[in-house]
C-alpha cells in the first residue's frame, strides 16, 4: 500500500499552505493524487482543495472534525478529540488503507498517536524521530531530535541499530558510522546515560565509532549520530536559529559592503540549501509499524511537497524491512543494564 | 588582590602559545607583569618567557612540576600529581597570593581543583561556567556550558540566580532577563528536570523569561540562559562547528563567484568577531571562592591575552559580592523539590 495520508490542517499555517504544498508536489510529479489521502474538518479541507484548483482530481478527504490547538497536550488531544486529523491520519495507515502519514502537527501528539495506534516494530521499545540533516562531507542522521526526552540507555541502543539500518538503506552505504553525540572525545566522558549507552553500543553488529563532539557533528564524518530526545531537538532548533542569523548577518555585510545583485544570488544559492532543515523534507519517526514524517510546524508548501515525497521514498525503500531484519539479526538490548 | 595566576602549560598548543598571549596582554596594557603569577614546571615555563623576550620583567614562576595528560581524570589529577599547574595555580587563589586562575587545561580538573580547592560561594551547592555569546540583539550569558553534566533540580535554581547577578553587574543591566532552555514554549515541555527547575525559578527573584527554544537562543532575546551542563556543553560546541562551517562555505561560494577580494575582506572583518566563541577571551567558573577562567583548550595567543583582561574585569566588576548578595537576598533552593 504506497498511499499518503496528509494531515491537511496540521501546522503554523492551516491547510492553504498544506494544499498549496499538495499542488506542487502533484505538479511536480511527486505523487499521483489518487495516491493522496488528507484528514481535517471537511468543510475547511475541501474550500482548501478548490482555492489550488484540485477539485475533481480525486483527493480523498476524510473527515476530522475535532480540531486541536496548541494548548492540547497528548493526551488531552487522545482522550477528548478522538476524530483529529492526526489521529484519523495514524488510523488510515492502521487499518491499510494507507503505508505512509504526513503532518506538521503538534510533534508529542504524533509520537503518541503513531506509537498507541500502530505501535513499535519488533525488538523496538521506544520511536525515535531521525532528522537527515546536511554535513561538510555527508548527510548526517541525527536522532532523536525530539520523540523522547527522558530515554533509557536500551532505547539509545536501538536508536543506534535503527538509525545504522535507516541510512544504510537511505544512503546505499551498507555499514555507515554511527556515533554517540558526548561533552568529550574520551571514554569516560559525559553523563551516566551516554557512558552506560556507548558501552551497549560498543557490543552491537554496527560500526560504531565512539563519542562524537558538538564541534565534529556537521562534518559529516559520522553518518548516524544517537542523542537523546532533549539534547537532539534543543540542538536541531539552535542550529536552525544560529544558521539564519549568521546568513542573514552574512548578505547584510555583503550588501553593506556593495557585493552586485548577481554575486549574492549566486551565493544564495549555493548556502540556502545547506541550511534548510527541510530539504529533506520530514524527519521519520523510526521505530513504529507504518511509515511516519514529522514535519517542522513552520513548514511552507515546498517543504510540504518534499515531504510527501519523502514519505513516498521511505515507503518504497522498505525502512521498517531493514530495521527487523537488522533487529533480528542481534540481542537488541532491552532493558537496563542494572536492571 | 588582583593578581592573575595563569596556567602556563594549559591547552593544545603549550607553554609556547599561553607565553605569546602573555606577551599581548603585556603590549595592550591588560596587565602589569608583577600583576601575573605563571605555573607550569619551571624550566619549560621559563624557556618560552625567555621566547617571548619577557625575562627580567617581573613575572612570577611557580614551579609546578607533575604534568597533566590528556588521558589523566580529574580525580587521578588530584591525587597522583598534586604538584600540577592546575592545583598550584588555584591553591595562589586559596592562600590569597592572586585573586584570580586562568587556564585552557582540562575543564573537568579545574572544575574539581576549584570546587575543592577554594569551595563554593555562601547559598551555592554545585559551580557552574557561563559563556557569554554573542547574539543577534544583546550578548547572551549561557551557563552551564559543561561544569557539571548531571545536576540537580535546585543547582539549576542556583545557576539562574548566578547568572542574572554576574550578567547584571557585568553589562549594567539591572534585572537581565533569565530564561531555562527548553524544547517548547509550554509549560509542560521538557524533561523532569527542566519543569521542576522552571516551576523553581518562577518563584526566584529574578526576571523570569520561562522557556527558550533552541532556535530563540542567538536572538539573545533572553539575556541569561539556564540549562544542564551536558546540553549547554554541546550547544556551544555545535554551535562553533557550525559557524565556522557555514562561514567557511559561505567565502568558498563568494570566492567562486567572483567577489572582489577587498569586499571580502569587509564581510570577513564583520562577521568573524561573531562567530569568535573566544572574543570575550573565556567562561568564568561562577560559585566558588575566587575568580577561575575557562579557556577553550585550542585557545591561541589572542584567546589568552583577553583571557586574562577578562579574569582582570571579573575580579574588578567584583562578581563574587553581586552573587552573594543575590543569594543571600533570597531563600535559595538548597535540595531537591520532592526531598
Amino acid at each position: 500500500m504506497n498511499k499518503v495520508v496528509l494531515d491537511a490542517v496540521g501546522g503554523d499555517h492551516g491547510p492553504a499552505e498544506c494544499l498549496a504544498g499538495v499542488a506542487l508536489a502533484l505538479q511536480k510529479g511527486f505523487v499521483q493524487p489518487s495516491n493522496l489521502i488528507l484528514t481535517g474538518p471537511v468543510d475547511e479541507v475541501a474550500a482548501a482543495v478548490r482555492t489550488q484548483g484540485l477539485e475533481g482530481k480525486g483527493l480523498a478527504i476524510v473527515d476530522a472534525p475535532d480540531v486541536l490547538t496548541d494548548t492540547d497536550t497528548p493526551t488531552e488531544a487522545t482522550r477528548k478529540k478522538p476524530r483529529n486529523s492526526i489521529m484519523l491520519g495514524i488510523q488510515e495507515v492502521r487499518e491499510g488503507r494507507a503505508g505512509a502519514f504526513v503532518s506538521a502537527g503538534s510533534t508529542g501528539t504524533v509520537v503518541a498517536a503513531a506509537t498507541l495506534g500502530l505501535g513499535c516494530l519488533e525488538g523496538i521499545r521506544r520511536p525515535a524521530i531521525g532528522a537527515i540533516i546536511h554535513g561538510e562531507k555527508n548527510p548526517f542522521l541525527l536522532l532523536d531530535v525530539g520523540a523522547n526526552p527522558q530515554p533509557k540507555v536500551h532505547h539509545l541502543a536501538q536508536y543506534a541499530l535503527m538509525g545504522s539500518a535507516y541510512y544504510g538503506g537511505t544512503f546505499g552505504i551498507p555499514n555507515p558510522k554511527v556515533g554517540i553525540l558526548n561533552i568529550g572525545s574520551e571514554e569516560l566522558k559525559g553523563n551516566p546515560l551516554v557512558r552506560e549507552a556507548r558501552a551497549l553500543m560498543k557490543q552491537m553488529p554496527i560500526h560504531f565509532h565512539g563519542n562524537v563532539e558538538g564541534v565534529e557533528l556537521y562534518s559529516g564524518e559520522c553518518h548516524v549520530v544517537v542523542t537523546d530526545g532533549f539534547t537532539g531537538n534543543v540542538v536541531l532548533k539552535v542550529s536552525e536559529g544560529l544558521a539564519e542569523y549568521l546568513v542573514r548577518t552574512m548578505f547584510g555585510l555583503m550588501q553593506k559592503s556593495g557585493v552586485e545583485p548577481e554575486r549574492m544570488g549566486a551565493v544564495k544559492h549555493g548556502i540556502i540549501p545547506r541550511i534548510d532543515f527541510s530539504e529533506y523534507g520530514g524527519a521519520l519517526l523510526l521505530g513504529v509499524k507504518g511509515c511516519v514524517t514529522i514535519c517542522h510546524g513552520r513548514s511552507r508548501a515546498p517543504a510540504f511537497a518534499n515531504a510527501i515525497r519523502f514519505a513516498c521514498r521511505a515507503m518504497d525503500a522498505k525502512v521498517n524491512d531493514h530495521i527487523v531484519q537488522a533487529a533480528r539479526a542481534c540481542e537488541l538490548p532491552q532493558a537496563e543494564p542494572n536492571a
